[in-house]
């Protein structure tokens, strides 16, 4: 039984399982005050080419939570209608008492014209104030955005006095895409605030929020620890960022990812199988007949997406750091048997 | 340089680490619904011999959020004044929208005769409603609960409809107390839920909640997520407590770092050195002499805890599962140097 | 200058007034336990035909924070896009840490295919759980739901577990709707809970909340008290009820209302000019030519709702309780001179 | 049967009643934007001797959630253990996730010691951040501030960027006591925001917040709509603001209050009754016979405070706007009435 269900299903990429053995027994202070967060800080700022301040978040979610909870308490957030806090983080940005104002979006992307029609239809204060743009990068749906995407929504939060911020739970899959054109410095200058993602690039968990904006960086440190998102061995998630940031491993992790999904792309497509939609990235969504899910199911783990027509389902393929191509092969390979015995 | 700041300074102990390295390769589900979550899970519930919800949480500051933000919204909880929650948390409890109703503790432990008089003065709806009790044991100044103690405290919140929760940052080392007199079993036999502590045991992170009372069960995963407490790689922090559990491991490294603690209090002691109150876990609190602590910082790492009087400071010195004997004795070494040498 | 800009334009109805000044020595308790607010609830007993709690409440949003609020934080409320709580309330629901799931409305109206879309879209503890559905009748575009639309409606929501609850801002003014074939008596049948407007039906405030389904009753008036929604001197709210529900006053002042927005809205038609929707009550959204709204504001004051094409507008006009039929013909003849000078 | 229970046991001062009245039928916009919340606020200004924003609320507890909402979320708000907002509002301050730091009281005040305390037990982000000091004037316990009380928790309060809010609920009474020094003017010059309460002075409902800080002003109308606190027809509570501080009806109104509560404290310390306290407006603290206050409760309605030794309790006997000398008259005949009788 091999899983494509998703790229969290191991633990380690071996570089960070090293490092953090090597400097196990190294003292230091914790949440957040230790050598290895000023090190892995100072790499990140490094590798963006500017001031930032850099924190070390537990995970994914509580990263969205508290770049949102930046805002007054009457100020909202906009993303598109597929954003992860949108659909699939039970109501943590609710929580925090703000309202997302979701758009549809195109193949998981936010546009300006979106944008700027939730704030013209944002008037006064019976209505929330619009202030902030959520977008990740890769999308939900595995496709990126490009430079000129990107930057044209820059525009359009700095004409509106919107912040902009970037999940980046898998930028490094977006920055490994065959047809990016984008720069982590980029990125620093066209957000205010973004986060470069380590639970799906190969580590253990932690991510690495980065502040931009001045008006963002103060008493970060209190929402934090607040929201419970401080590691006590905060050393934990920054010695795994100096592992995966170090040598770029974390792009060559990414760009396994993607490679073996467009692989596997590619070998469906070439077999008549149709994508959902198509993306760059290390996710692909192909439209399977339910009897061929049926059988590859028998040996294979991954996510029905959702229902395509009565007789075909849209399934999630997930390549990760840790995928190799044998294992795609043999994928492809069982694909081809089932197929040749029809269903 | 040494630290006695806390005790978590260091990464894992070895046998967690060792247990991480061993299974990093092997794919699981994540998200808490992988099989070593229900593996780790199991050995908790024959530990403490009966049924039992399990959920691997992040830390001890989600925990206790978790817990509380089980009462509904005008419910409060009632804790020591020095509990973790009322002084170091941010507001991390208030932020869910709940009262904390601090009391005068006793040595950091809440009295039966404390919570009665909160519930007698909470009478209608113009005041909050309390609905929990909060202990920690061992308590925030390294004092423990007895059994007779807890099962006091227990058979108050019955009588008033309470639910008591204990926090459980530490609770391997009141377990490993020369004088406890509790065990797993009964911790879960007199409370409604209750966590095990990770973090400070040799963990690189994580935390065991364990509810009990069947009313606090409904939903919590839903709880997890929103708050962002449930960690992609949920495998990480099972995988560790199945490592800390199997073979009395946590109870090992509870004991290493009370043993060494009290052999420094007493050797403290022996020399002169009061107690700033008397702990029997792994945190002391000895009042020092400004000067002394002035020439001790220049080795050894600790924390100043407060002032005692004019010319003295209560510090914390804190000993682990990492701490060695020697290291315990360089210290006393040094210490005997120092006063030699006049201060 | 008369002001067709809403329902909530002068102070209070004579009837109202006169009951206010008459009790006004009368000395009691405060806080809901007034014998005004016992007389007033068991009036509106009788008129439901049977057992409920009620509630008297400062305004329509409180009502709405308090229904919303009786779910578990995770649980999240399904709406019309159009709803005022999804629109025209500054994220007050947000603001209590729950979620709103809008779905598109028909001309204001939910459907129970749509409530059972955002159901099955709602599987596990990623997301939120619906457990609500929102309704308000008269809606805000001032169409009505007929029995067996609300039937469906509660249908669906019994089948999935949601509990129905109405906002009953215009309630009176539904109900006195011509085509309407709904009674309080059915509504109380139908729904959870659902509140009866005063605002807007010639109360100087308030609203009383009327709570039918036993799980929800419990300890309603700590969230009242904790929301800032309890009036010290309740009685004020409640005497205004017993004027406005004693003799059918409230069924009185809503027909007045919609009887003479009805015969604008068929004078309009009847000159050419279209409406936006078809709305049965009190408030008409005619598609005027920017030139003759112009015109028309030098004298009247109305709400220009939203841009319909290149030269004309959709515009708001609101009868109340106090506007008389000379005011509307009034209006009708300055429509008549504007469009006979030209425009 | 006569209450000395509270001083909002009546509807509405007559001056009050008369302005409603008068100025029923005129319309207006709603929501603040109305002309009468325009003159109210401008006589307010007028008043205080400065510039103000200005904003009707609906009652003391929406104030206090208001103000205190103002503060960054893990900021707190420091006050007296006998605080409103610590003791009787349910919670409604943590509801918006702000921590109360409370200190022992004085008789109902705080000191500038108590809150520098505070401050300085207050040192990083494990721990709240103290932003704003709470203080009621009169207090809750019917004693006052004298200007240099206030001054000195002004002082206090700029020296560590403290905000100073001040709950004027029985504003009016604590200006109108004999040994009053203060001003509203001095208010405005040394508090950041403060409120001149309605409810208690003789007003249906309503209190009217003055934002004297500049950093607090922006956006303040989206805190008030998002908290439900905005009355559509705000005119009402403008409307009486008008008809109180007109002619310093307020003071009268505040005036009465207090001789009559001050008459019947001396006529019961003639008697060889104790006072709990020594308050000097409207509300008194007598310590009473358990006998004789079951003999007064026949005839009288009034709150038993609390329990003062085994024979005798502390009772609240509270005197309004509306309180006429004989009423207190009888109440001291009926009084020595009883004890002639024996009990």
């Amino acid at each position: 039984m091999y899983s494509f269900e998703n790229d969290y299903s191991e633990g380690a990429c071996p570089k960070v399982l090293a490092y953090l053995s090597e400097h196990n027994d190294i003292q230091t202070s914790g949440y957040g005050l230790d050598p290895y967060s000023e090190k892995a800080a100072s790499i990140i700022r490094d590798l963006i080419g500017k001031e930032a301040d850099v924190h070390f978040i537990t995970g994914g979610t509580p990263c969205n939570i508290l770049a949102i909870s930046l805002l007054r308490p009457y100020q909202a957030v906009i993303c598109a209608d597929s954003g992860h806090i949108n659909v699939h983080e039970t109501g943590a940005v609710e929580a925090t008492g703000h309202k997302i104002l979701s758009v549809p979006g195109v193949d998981g992307r936010i546009t300006p014209e979106a944008i700027e029609a939730v704030v013209k239809a944002h008037t006064d204060e019976h209505m929330v104030q619009p202030k902030m743009v959520f977008v990740s990068n890769a999308t939900e749906l595995g496709t990126i955005y490009h430079k000129d995407e990107l930057q044209a929504i820059s525009v359009m939060c700095k004409k509106h006095h919107l912040y902009l911020y970037l999940d980046g739970a898998r930028i490094a899959n977006a920055l490994s895409a065959v047809s990016n054109d984008l720069t982590l410095k980029d990125i620093a200058e066209l957000t205010d605030l973004f986060y470069i993602g380590g639970t799906k690039n190969g580590a253990l968990l932690g991510e690495a929020m980065v502040i931009l904006n001045e008006d963002l960086k103060k008493d970060f440190r209190y929402y934090m620890k607040r929201q419970g998102a401080m590691l006590a061995k905060s050393r934990i998630i920054s010695q795994q960022f100096i592992a995966l940031l170090q040598d770029d491993t974390y792009l060559e992790n990414a760009r396994n990812a993607n490679e073996n999904a467009q692989y596997l792309k590619e070998a469906l497509l070439s077999k008549g199988i149709e994508m959902f939609m198509d993306s760059e990235t290390n996710q692909i969504f192909p439209i399977l007949p339910d009897a061929l899910i049926k059988e590859l199911l028998k040996d294979y783990q991954f996510l029905e997406w959702g229902r395509y027509d009565e007789k075909q389902t849209t399934v999630r393929l997930v390549c990760s750091w840790a995928t190799k191509k044998e294992q795609v092969e043999q994928f492809i390979n069982d694909f081809d048997k089932i197929m040749k015995n029809g269903i």
